[in-house]
């Protein structure tokens, strides 16, 4: 494996192409990746056309990585195939539900996160849009996403034309926990992020977003409660929109 | 990268510890994988001791690998660090809700599969436990699994004891969409299923569960309409429990 500790996202590409015969070689040996059943529950829309780019461009509050990638993926959990080939052998598919959604978005996220480590070990460089959760209605327009499939993940790849930056991490001791899990005290608060904190990068952030710390950053700007809030009503209607919770009652804004 | 079209989930394992000197670095170095806003939402609890992954195993529909394997680790979505570094910092933290529940849900199987691909190409053998998501409630009791975390995933670790199996994938015709999503009619359906449905050990499969065909195995047998029903019910209890839907109204299942 290449050096991931050396992993940096990529928010600028080449013109140059990523061919096809690539990009179905990854596409094809990322589908290794452990899955449920062996139903491989996710599907890859491929956009090439600088139409489409431009109509998913909004969903992903315009960041320039939609339209300047010579490809779009969006990753989408599926149950649709696998529901379709059991209509067709005369089989009663029943996974109209949250469990069903969940095992589908776990499958597309690892495959798509195999597909993003062999990606970036083939030198091409990848941007992750965590925006697709927050816009799915427009994504599923767009690129006709049936009912028993979700968008979770978009990747904007290509030929790397810029260094990017290796972003700090929180240690060890934030992450890990050994037996059962040890709750946070303000010492091990504290030795999570001081070091985070510090840089200063994030005290310039801070100040240019008038708040006293870096977490106020965060929770006052960048995710707040509000937007989170309303975009969790949105997201669980397009999840029912989808027909992933039409085995249960009402929905849970109502 | 290592071969991954050779990929296989093993199962059996050496008594052979996994050195935490290993462990820490596959973990640490698995920690530059994207994430939201550099948050990292995710936390592993590391179990080794004999007595708690005995407790684990019946949560897991006691699958031997569990209590055979020396590490077993259970990754978890967590927002709950997160709160408490706003909390110490006098900061408004907003993420009880279903968004930051699957955004952390994102960051923890991106970081899970790089970790799972990387402690691959070390040597190490592992296996995907999907079960995590079917008896969420057992393993937030043993692992002492906080507000605002959820286990999302399991992986039982160690060095390799059998070979394992390659197991086969649908062809790409199944998994790529090109600008939009192409519906499968009968003919796109069997260029997906035919060669699956042909393999000796699948017709095998069907007989054994005497079945028509591969396709009633999953829908009749391995994931019925009611067992997903009954766990869906059961899995947004326990988002609720955990905290992640208390900005929302009634529950679904009421």
């Amino acid at each position: 494996m290449y050096d991931f500790s050396q992993r940096r996202s990529i928010r600028r590409y080449k013109t140059q192409d990523v061919s096809d015969e690539l990009l179905n070689s990854l596409l094809m040996r990322a589908s290794q990746t452990q899955t449920m059943g062996n139903l491989q529950l996710y599907s890859v829309v491929v956009t090439r056309s600088e139409e489409i780019k431009h109509q998913l461009s909004p969903a992903h509050y315009n960041q320039l990585m939609v339209t300047q990638a010579p490809v779009v993926l969006t990753f989408c959990a599926d149950f649709r195939r696998t529901t379709d080939w059991a209509l067709q052998r005369n089989a009663n598919p029943g996974y109209d539900n949250l469990l069903s959604f969940q095992n589908a978005c776990t499958d597309t996220l690892l495959y798509c996160q195999t597909f993003c480590n062999m990606a970036e070990a083939e030198g091409l460089g990848l941007c992750f849009l965590g925006t697709t959760l927050y816009n799915p209605d427009a994504i599923i327009d767009i690129l006709k996403l049936p009912l028993l499939t979700f968008p979770v993940a978009t990747i904007t790849l290509g030929w790397p034309d810029e260094e990017g930056k290796v972003s700090d991490r929180l240690p060890l001791c934030a992450i890990r926990h050994d037996e059962v899990y040890r709750p946070f005290n303000a010492g091990r608060i504290n030795a999570s992020y001081s070091a985070r904190e510090a840089l200063e990068e994030n005290q310039r952030f801070v100040d240019e977003n008038h708040k006293d710390n870096l977490a106020q950053v965060f929770t006052d700007v960048r995710y707040t409660a509000d937007d989170n809030l309303k975009i969790s009503v949105a997201l669980e209607r397009a999840m029912r929109r989808q027909g992933f919770l039409s085995s249960l009652g009402e929905t849970i804004e109502d």
